[in-house]
């Protein structure tokens, strides 16, 4: 029904390539048999935690992003490692990050973060029944955790104030699912 | 009440450049005084409109995305122009995509679509009060838009069917304000 709609790839050539991201530079058939360069940042996926406690606070987690100039304030999250599941690439950012681990996950979403241009899916994940273990961050990773009412982060999002588009749409399923919104 | 967390640029080469996107890569120094390499892909910037008719129904686009190798459902979008006010982008946008035009236009959020790497923020606007003009699509852009109930859509949302980050945020922050949620 969509046949309307299709491009097809002729050919790739590899712009550039880093630690986790790969420049790909396609071209491509258009639907009226035009052809296109179409450039698609390859990225290997990422997982991301709302973890709520029974207190009805969620974990968050605040970082200096540069490609932002700023600190941000945003759920736990990483990508995934080579070959890792999801669900477990979620246990692991959470206990990295806050060193809790949680008896529940449910997924909420996998998010396309920019699919105008970027392959990268986040699996989204509720996790509850929380439990202490201990943090052991990354070496390089700079992060204060905190776990704040669920209620005032979600107010937050409504006004804008919490701006990842992980963040944004974890906390906002998240609520709908709990009956916190 | 953040120095713990912020990292300082050192220095930039551009690894790739292409149309709208540019790869830099940062030499930068981190909190504990190391150094470390930073990707950073730079955007423009985009706007985003959730448009709602008088019968709730939403404006849908629907369109191939070569980054996910998919048909996606999304609200109608577009980077910015050089120069171009954000409001005016989400105006261009509606009526070059669905040939409307909206009395009224609410900034809803403005999304980081993925921090972690990009500097993309797109501006996410409620629009309203929505007549036709004539649609005038880019020559090369194939879309099929449709209005459909915002309470499908947002069901849809709330199972995690429609999953780009824009259209998952912009769709569940209008419910809240339109008290469609």
């Amino acid at each position: 029904m969509d046949q309307n709609l299709m491009e097809k790839k002729i050919s790739c050539d590899i712009v550039a390539q880093g630690a986790f991201l790969t420049w790909q530079r396609w071209q491509a058939r258009l639907p009226n048999g035009r052809a296109a360069v179409r450039d698609i940042i390859v990225h290997p996926g990422a997982a991301a935690v709302v973890a709520v406690d029974e207190e009805r606070r969620i974990c968050m987690v605040r970082q200096y992003r540069m490609a932002l100039e700023r600190v941000t304030d945003e759920i736990p999250a990483g990508k995934l490692d080579a070959g890792e599941a999801p669900d477990a690439c979620a246990r692991r950012e959470l206990s990295e990050e806050t060193g809790m681990d949680a008896d529940h996950l449910e997924l909420l979403t996998v998010l396309d973060t920019t699919p105008g241009f970027c392959s990268e899916a986040i699996h989204i994940y509720l996790a509850t029944g929380l439990h202490q273990k201990q943090a052991h961050a990354d070496e390089d990773e700079f992060l204060n955790v905190a776990f704040e009412p669920f209620a005032a982060v979600a107010g937050r999002v409504l006004r804008g104030e919490i701006t990842d588009s992980k963040t944004v749409a974890g906390v906002l399923l998240a609520g709908k699912k709990l009956g916190l919104l």
